[in-house]
């Protein structure tokens, strides 16, 4: 009987099923099993499921799904046959075996995102990856319609990061409920936290899924402080629960990224110590070690962490990238660098030629910049703790704002340039970032500055072609001169230009 | 005999003569001695005059003025009747006397500019000085139609104070030779250090006595590094000669002030100690007690030197006023936040929008700040070392820029708000200045940030008129509404927007 219902089991609840060919590298395998529905599974039932490939043996955790549902999800990197087994300490749910093939990654499938290069990122197939984030930080939690717009305005192609919490947000333009809620129980603060609620995080999965199907990175906001329901005052017990939950739920989705907080200085309960512990989790726990970063308030968190996989900076100097690279040695990502918007707050009333001026220094200097919109529109105007207004920051929905498009276009000239690129002193003693490859390729940009011409010194030896670019009005105009050694290159002599300088072969 | 040669020479050259009155507070009074022109009256012949009043004596030295001339120059600060005598190690010129009365300062006279409630200037009337600069470095050396011209424009009533060098100026836009030279000799480089040139210094004078009559501080710059003469690394003895010249021909004047350098660490072959020497001297001798500055290049002073009177700063974050009126407590000029301007150095293409921000954000963090202005119009585009564009900042001439009106507008805006108004947090926790007198006065705002409205919490027991200042477009739009709590203004939702809010009577 016990070969029986294991043979059962496997065939009835693994999607894919026992012994399925063709698990694309990269996706994932999942097993499902049927195990005890009564007492409390979250913490009564321990689940494991071992992968092996040759020399490759990787343990990971199983979850509770609710409805007596467990399942265990493996994300395979290597191609070929895997064999797994269950270990659980419930007699059902172990030494279930079975195995699967993976197959080659389809096109478009690069893989999860890793560092690359000491300050970049690529994809797991060597494909780099430039960080191109926006930030919708409740999005999630809004309910069906409003998170397929969000999908929508999000397929245009602008980002390829989102920033988003796991946790509901309530906050100024966001004191609505969510959709749902992590734990068993019920509003505002009557919640069992020995229970999680399975439909909080699959609807979070979906979202996972959806980004992913778009190209799109997840970057999950473990904690934040934003909060009317007890959710960032967790006790160690509760938090534990709630972490090995949810990397046993989504780490293997290739596109998760773990975000340890948003402004986590401002989270008054945690102590930094509580930082590094939830940072060692991930670390630890995460068998397919996706990238772990953690945003600050004031007070930017110390990511000489060996843990810390890169820099999430939220400050608004963003050409301080260079400085950051040297100081940390690993990609600079500036996730929040205020916002383009109209709101009182200062971090939201950018116009977007600063926002975008802020990208192209950003990425000048060798980092990485993510965007958020906060646009109201009620009329009259309405005190931000009693509007209703639906912003991009917040909720999702759909853009307003003059900069995506703008970003768009920075995104094609950065993607286009060469891997790796790096900061270069193109404008000598001048504040004007550069980037490229030393005597091959330059793309310079003169901020918010107006001059009529630049003057640079060229290798005497090649000849180079110019373009000018203007990032404000999207257009890129060739010079017909061709340039080498000591010359004064002319410019339109107004804001937001760049200049595009590449050796002639 | 000795007794009428005496009064011969009293009568003859003292101008305004002997015993003569009417000499207004503040303004000049001179003696005009015949004496010695063979030998060296540089460095041979000593000369002082002892001016005595009541309780007030006060002796200040004499200077040559070539052919046989010597005068000594008094600006009275006190009414009533003046005894002097001089003292000389020449016969003629030693023990002469005389008196003149000084007479009530005239409408428009309010006496040389300086410090008063720590950060502020005043003039010595007890009138407020705020101080809006200007800087053209060379203009005095351009020759009397460029200086016309630059006179001119400046009769506008954009400044009231122009930075300039005592020196001749050898830089990008301006390699052609001085007017004069300070020193007898031959350019480039063959001068005879211990003789000066009186004409050359006379000029200087001249234009010191016309920014006087329109109501300019003649900001001397003693030192600056743009020399292709030598005049930057003079020897102790020659300094010495040229400062105690300098401070006897000019000090009378009351709109002088002594700035020791422009970028004086760009001056390599002096130390810091140098420095402190110089601005020591004329602390002490000049007896008229002017404003002392030292401007930086890429390193401020310690400006907590007691004998410097106020922080003079190149720095493009004028925000930053604040912060250093709290180091320093002295007033704090940002004499160069970077020019408005179309050149390739980064120093000198801001655009006037900037220009106009960087002013706001100066002024109501409490510091002043001072402009400058680098367009270059030549067609084609020529290489800086060859060009032969006349730029404001180094020759002055006519403004070509969009910064001065504003400039002005921002001018009558803060001469009508209170004295002494301070640096206040009308906005809180954000980073948007304000200053005024609390619960009384408020003049905020918003940089280049671009809210639809501002939430601030006002006194609740009163009632305050609010007015929108389009910086840019240079409207103030009342609002018909009057405010008071926690309230929400609603503004244009674009930047450079100010408000100015006042309490109700």
């Amino acid at each position: 009987m016990k070969i029986k219902t294991i043979l059962f089991t496997a065939i009835l609840f693994c999607n894919p099923i026992f012994g399925q060919v063709g698990i694309e590298k990269w996706k994932i395998f999942e097993i499902k099993l049927n195990g005890p529905s009564k007492g409390n599974p979250f913490v009564e039932v321990q689940l494991n499921g071992t992968f092996i490939a040759g020399n490759d043996t990787i343990t990971v955790p199983g979850f509770y799904d609710g409805n007596g549902i467990y399942k265990i999800r493996f994300m395979p990197q290597k191609e070929g046959k895997w064999l797994y087994t269950t270990t659980s300490n419930v007699k059902n749910l172990t030494n279930i075996k079975g195995y699967f093939t993976c197959t080659a990654a389809l096109k478009g499938n690069h893989g999860p995102v890793g560092v690359k290069e000491t300050y970049y990122f690529a994809y797991a197939d060597g494909t780099p990856h430039t960080s191109f984030g926006t930030t919708c930080y409740g999005w999630v939690h809004q309910g069906d319609s409003m998170a397929n717009l969000t999908l929508q305005t999000l397929s245009e192609g602008y980002f390829n990061k989102m920033r988003m919490c796991i946790f509901p947000k309530s906050y100024d333009w966001n004191h609505n409920e969510p959709l749902l809620y992590p734990f068993e129980g019920t509003a505002p603060k009557n919640w069992d936290y020995s229970r999680l609620n399975p439909a909080f995080f699959r609807n979070i999965e979906k979202r996972i899924g959806q980004l992913d199907s778009l190209g799109i990175q997840a970057d999950l906001i473990v904690f934040h402080p934003y909060d009317s329901w007890g959710f960032s005052s967790l006790d160690r017990k509760t938090e534990d629960l709630y972490i090995n939950y949810i990397i046993a739920r989504f780490a293997a989705y290739k596109n998760v990224w773990w975000s340890m907080a948003n402004e986590y200085d401002f989270m008054k309960d945690k102590k930094l110590s509580d930082w590094d512990y939830y940072i060692e989790q991930f670390a630890k726990k995460d068998k397919f070690h996706h990238l772990i970063g953690i945003h600050n308030g004031s007070r930017i968190y110390d990511h000489t962490n060996p843990y810390i996989t890169h820099a999430s900076i939220q400050g608004e100097d963003t050409y301080r990238a260079k400085e950051y690279r040297m100081k940390y040695k690993k990609p600079v990502v500036f996730d929040e660098c205020r916002y383009e918007g109209n709101i009182p707050w200062s971090w939201g009333n950018l116009t977007p030629q600063s926002m975008i001026e802020k990208f192209w220094r950003g990425f000048l200097n060798g980092g990485y910049v993510g965007h958020g919109e906060t646009y109201v529109t009620e009329n009259p105007i309405k005190l931000p703790e009693v509007s209703s207004d639906i912003l991009w920051w917040s909720k999702g929905g759909t853009l307003k704002g003059e900069s995506p498009k703008r970003i768009k276009f920075l995104r094609q000239i950065i993607e286009s340039a060469p891997a790796y690129s790096k900061p270069l002193n193109l404008f000598t003693w001048m504040p004007f970032p550069s980037f490229g490859i030393d005597k091959e390729y330059y793309l310079g940009y003169l901020n918010d500055a107006q001059p009529r011409s630049v003057v640079i010194d060229l290798p005497k030896d090649s000849q180079y072609s110019v373009e000018i670019i203007d990032t404000w009005n999207m257009t890129i105009t060739p010079v017909s001169q061709k340039f080498s050694g000591h010359c004064i290159i002319e410019l339109p002599g107004k804001p937001y230009i760049a200049i595009r300088i590449i050796k002639q072969k």
